[in-house]
């Protein structure tokens, strides 16, 4: 067998899910909110089903989906594309993300990656012969390392790869931050490809887009994703927005890896994309609340709570409640013992990881939330 | 970019169905029903969407689909399987084939493949590193040429590539000829992915698995297709039969690939794959039909129909129709004259291809077919 695929551990967050499971707890691993999306939307896709359109939909996606999408880059970061060539749908975020990835990289080429970090992004890049160059966001902050990072690029640099706001660590990049990358992936006339799945789950700050740039848009692969922006994470609906001919280069990798994805689903995202700002307002205030709710309770429980501007997670230090523990046995003892479920942090890193930092997923109803903090303080 | 997948032409699928709708043709080109499956299904999938389980599927699929394929597997091939390990649902058979490519294949391994073939196989094996070796099977009874086949394999065959029923060219490979090809991968120690989407569309003959046979069930990858069977294209569900420690490296492909497919659909697959044996036997009796209607109108109307025991497809010989046009010319005439879409079979080799055969796809309606017949005829 592939010996790189064979040696990749089972993904966390399905260890974790079957952890809680087995143990009757709460889960606050993997992230998946437990409000359904918009029940409007639901029954558009079920609606849609039902009048004869269950076949093959087009390779890049239906085009009022991609015009949808075109709308959103305008709507909410300004940018114009164009919906016929610039967009490719895809079966979800992570499949958007190897097809984006498979079409830019060849054997050799350098990836820049910044860690803590998404589980898929080091394997894909490996398993398509990519150097990774990884530089490390140091807690309690996240504060980008600006001369680690300008190091990390080479003549040899293809890409790299942002998620703003970032997974594991909440952090929502600044216009500062975010003006120096793009200068750095300039200078070294290579892209950028961005994860921003969580776009529209920032908290007292505004998400900008590294495509939003000057200089950026004929430079980026920007990354969505309808079911983290709709709370319907099994539908698997993303999108990629790139450049023309780099979009067709995504199609062509979209179209060994999946070919296209279900029609009513897509009809409904493109519904869902086009809500009022109401909508987008409300999911984000929400969030925000329910992040208040689980970071202000951790902290009270003696968890040292690491500060987030964005996404579905907060991070803790558990240096002060685990004696001594690292942070896989203690997710694991919380599971059991406590009844509520964390993600041991050291799986987003690729070596030497910290041991003392476990993430929390907040995109629970606060009645949940609050249910977690009950037990956690009981155990305690 | 990647200079292989820039390379690679947009599949010849999404160019002739484009041309179709330019010209208003019929398209009998892209493999896809224009009748709806199982209304019970399509309705259980929308009645799926509005019970609030619209969030992340397990990784492997649902345990209730995973059975029903394990079921199906004894059922249809008298092959056991374990639902809980040697099953893995795919975002549709496109993925699956990408999934179990990715788990076999180490760099410089040689994969063996029968022309003509389906257009993802060689540029999959080809960005993995394979090494393809490929056999000809030649019309117009696309017999197995055997000593070639046993030439092809060597101590560094990791496996082979088998599709039957076979697409294009209809081909529903015999008991003998899968003994064959059985002895030569147990001879040589590697492995089959057996590409079975067309598994329910047999006529007047029996599908065989080349799982099912004696010391196979440890060597196979079977791929089904949820598309194909419930004539539900667009859904993309798709789902791989492997032995325990094959199926866990397929599942970690998926976990970088996609991840996990749509719940509802899943469940209404579930419910379709235990229908009773009737409705397998309409869906290969009606499409018996329509190949029957198609065929003999071709073959009145002057061209060569090849033989087919299975699948959506017949391949005809235009020799005596094309005026010395190649077959990428005449289906552009086709499209453009007659308005009625085919495509070209040279599609469907790597090198030095037939320049005289086209590919028709005959599930469709009756009516459609024989309006196709009409065109052609008045065109003539
Ligand atoms: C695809 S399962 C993981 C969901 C997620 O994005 C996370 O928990 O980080
Ligand atoms: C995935 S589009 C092609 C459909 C098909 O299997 C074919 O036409 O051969």
């Amino acid at each position: 067998f592939n010996r790189q695929l064979s040696d990749l551990p089972v993904t966390i967050f399905t260890v974790m899910s079957a952890l809680a499971r087995q143990h009757d707890a709460i889960n606050l691993g993997q992230g998946f909110p437990d409000q359904e999306g918009p029940q409007d939307m639901i029954r558009l896709a079920a609606d849609a089903l039902l009048d004869g359109q269950n076949q093959y939909a087009p390779l890049t996606g239906l085009p009022d989906l991609r015009a949808a999408v075109a709308e959103a880059n305008l709507r909410f970061q300004g940018i114009t594309v164009d919906a016929d060539s610039e967009i490719v749908v895809t079966s979800g975020a992570t499949e958007a993300l190897a097809a984006s990835l498979m079409a830019l990289i060849e054997p050799g080429d350098e990836i820049v990656l910044m860690e803590p970090l998404y589980d898929t992004y080091l394997p894909v890049v490996r398993q398509l012969g990519g150097i990774p160059h990884i530089v490390r966001l140091e807690a309690p902050d996240w504060a980008l390392p600006r001369q680690a990072l300008a190091n990390a690029f080479s003549t040899r640099t293809k890409a790299i790869i942002l998620n703003s706001p970032m997974n594991p660590t909440g952090k929502v990049f600044t216009a500062d931050e975010l003006a120096f990358i793009a200068s750095l992936v300039q200078q070294h006339d290579c892209f950028a490809i961005c994860d921003e799945v969580y776009e529209h789950l920032v908290f007292n700050t505004q998400h900008i887009s590294l495509m939003s740039l000057p200089g950026m848009r004929e430079r980026c692969l920007r990354i969505g994703s309808a079911g983290k922006s709709f709370s319907l994470t099994g539908w698997k609906v993303g999108y990629v927005t790139a450049p023309a001919p780099l979009a067709a280069v995504v199609a062509k990798a979209h179209q060994n890896l999946v070919f296209a994805t279900p029609p009513n689903l897509q009809r409904a995202v493109a519904f869902g994309l086009r809500k009022e700002a109401d909508y987008f307002t409300a999911l984000a205030q929400n969030m925000a609340t329910q992040g208040t709710i689980l970071a202000s309770g951790l902290q009270r429980l003696g968890f040292e709570v690491l500060p987030y501007q964005g996404s579905y997670f907060v991070m803790a230090d558990i240096t002060p409640l685990a004696h001594g523990l690292d942070d896989v046995a203690f997710t694991r003892l919380l599971t059991e013992q406590a009844r509520v479920t964390a993600i041991p942090a050291s799986a987003f890193y690729d070596d030497n990881p910290p041991r003392n930092l476990i993430r929390f997923a907040f995109c629970k109803r606060p009645e949940v939330l609050i249910e977690a903090l009950n037990r956690l303080k009981a155990w305690k």
